[in-house]
């Protein structure tokens, strides 16, 4: 039964600001919390677990993170309080196996640029405009049920250049009322974790509640779930790699 | 002194109707030919010939192929009148080094699916709407002088899903104002020749007019020069491959 | 239940030389019909059909295509007595979703070819020399239950270097005693449909006979079965593409 | 003209064991000093500088960083004591374009690791026997001049699977006398900057002495060589991100 964790910085949502007041009214428990309840039904064959930042050990001691098969991300404003020992602490189990499913502003997340190396930017503008998603693989398990194209109302706009690696695989990508465009939903492998970024969803938007977007999440989410469940990193300690000849 | 060979079907510039009158207005002595006046400039230390389809052997004899670098192909209503032997030959050529630039309407010619092996296919519109060019590679020496984006005015709308394999290289994206996107510019090797595809430029608007398209197409052109010249394909025949132990 | 058929041309089997012999030894039906029942406990869940160059329309009549899920594919002297319609006929059924399993010197066959655009030539020598498989990607469902590595004792060594395009992922690389290596094992996918390529596989020696070979084989089945079936090949035919706005 | 700095911990070379005796016979002033003054003659239209870890600022301060368009890296015994304060410095030098050329057993440095995001790992082993380098891609410009295929007669091993992500692009491959194979050279892009990693090459044995490896090692350099020298690295402050409409 995949164990899946979402964790959430969980700030936005207890600001006293317009945005605070727009995330409470879209997202009242929090995002993490109402992915965790959009995404049941989905699901309904794994165990999901929400965190956020604030919780003891940031809501991921080895005990969470060892029950986890598929780490789901969302962090946006607070990218600089997760310790860099979580991160190390993350990447070993995305190398050994964890999924990771990164969530629109986690693009500058730690533990994405860390699993990349790559910077991560892109362009952004924040007007409220119409973003329309394209399927571009409509071969991968993560576009099973997910229509050629469908669009967000109001978005938050991500474009190009996205500073990705070119394994990055494009499963979809976006276009923007403004005139941008942007690899809105890619996957990657790093060690024997399988990575996959998805765009769309913003702290004040209710794009969350959008039933084609809950299905690319609940896709990706499914698609990351390791095969063998997660081990240590492979060739980690390097230093007790085998010693024999092999002929 | 790299050869250029820039073919073109030269059908539309000969037709007694709308189209035909626009693409004459735009491109008096045939697409070919304007574009080896265009790009002269940029590829002073080339030689560059205009070849169609109407010529004897289709415009591509033996003794014009064996003296081509990089073929730059335009076509679009005649692509079964390329003959499958022609197709044989070019294909050989670029698996032996031959830089191939395919423009626009030419990637559903024989011989960018016959390298690609997809279906190359795509959706697309034709009201003149507008186009943003996005250069997703700006380390890419394709990219080289080229803005990180441009606009054109009135373009015929080429959208994803975009049937080409996976290792091509994403150098631009474009956007349209009916709400499409696109990889509109991707570099793909083949044996030990380099492809170039690009997407703008059609047969009815003076989108090859545009300064910014006669640097990407240059540019790919100058990319896709092979450094040690054309050879026989790899391993052709395969009969002769070599048989020794080479421990 | 998907439906597997395995296509062999069936020569190798009945020729009166000493080759015949040594494959009829091996393989006294065929390896086509070898492979139904060597593979047969580990897809118990698939039909699988074995069919041969000398049955009507070559054993690939629609009525059988039509049928196939994922299509494996072995053969060696007879490349070119398979009809380009009938290459034709598989390429458009692979972009439509069917998977494809090429086997050994089938790296040489039409399809593979047609489907790749790519030589994919390689160096090769017969003398029965010592072969080692290593798993490069564990984490790949091919890979699961096949050991980090396995020695296969006698084999045709297939070497580098080998004319496959950048996008096959490698899964298996093979060391030979006699001093070369071979990405023995990748997987591509074109269109909709997936292809995996394996090496390991001669018609005088029993190599189908070893387990860690067959459960690759098995594996890269079950990798290729389309989630969706198989469907028409994408945006074809091109003139039918949609027409409309869609912002 | 291109700026060159090869950085060596060059604590072998110093170290009071037989190893550190081997490293001073066929090194007698460091790896570094010897690659310095073999190169040369195939980069003389660079700058070449020799730096060690042992240096002020462990011989990379900003004055050298900043004037350097390719950095070469030799690192082994000490990756530990490289500061993250200069990871960080070299990793933004990499996405503005400063090529990284990672040799032998740098692939578990710091940086190489950062850069990828992935384990690095490898197998290894050490008791000096051959080893056949393939190459690949016969026409990337990392090749030219290199034959198909040479021999070093004694190396240490490194095998698969190597930790490296999906586009690692396969330029050589090599074969061991004790039964492995590996992807030993591979090149990447990170931002705007080429990496180029090349396996062989050992403290203890005279590998670099061999002309192939020289060819091999100053090819890359060269293809790591910026186009438009070294930025700052895209999108970064990301907070600067350019914030207008711009359809």
């Amino acid at each position: 039964m995949p164990k899946i964790t979402i964790w959430n910085e969980f700030l936005h949502e207890q600001s006293n600001d317009a945005c605070g007041e727009l995330c409470r009214k879209h997202y009242p428990k929090g995002i993490h919390a109402y992915l965790k309840k959009a995404l049941g039904p989905a699901l309904e064959d794994c165990t999901i677990r929400a965190v956020s930042l604030d919780m003891p050990e940031n809501g991921l001691p080895d005990k969470v993170l060892d029950a986890t098969d598929v780490l789901v991300w969302w962090g946006h404003m607070a990218h600089d309080k997760v310790p860099d020992a979580l991160v190390d602490r993350i990447q070993r189990r995305v190398l050994g196996g964890m999924g990771l499913v990164v969530l629109h502003s986690g693009h500058m997340s730690k533990i994405f640029r860390r699993m990349l190396g790559t910077p991560c930017t892109l362009r952004w503008r924040e007007i409220g405009e119409k973003e329309r998603v394209w399927t571009c693989d409509p071969a991968h398990p993560i576009a099973q049920g997910v229509p050629e194209t469908f669009a967000i109302e109001h978005t938050e706009m991500y474009g190009e250049p996205f500073g990705v690696p070119d394994d990055a695989h494009v499963v979809f990508m976006s276009w923007y009322a403004g005139g941008n465009v942007f690899r809105s939903g890619v996957t990657l492998q790093r060690g024997l974790g399988r990575i996959f970024y998805f765009a769309p969803g913003h702290e004040t938007l209710p794009i969350y509640h959008q039933p084609e977007v809950q299905r690319v999440i609940a896709n990706g989410i499914r698609w990351c779930v390791p095969a063998n469940g997660v081990g240590p990193a492979p060739g980690c300690p390097h230093e007790k790699a085998p010693f024999e000849p092999v002929q």
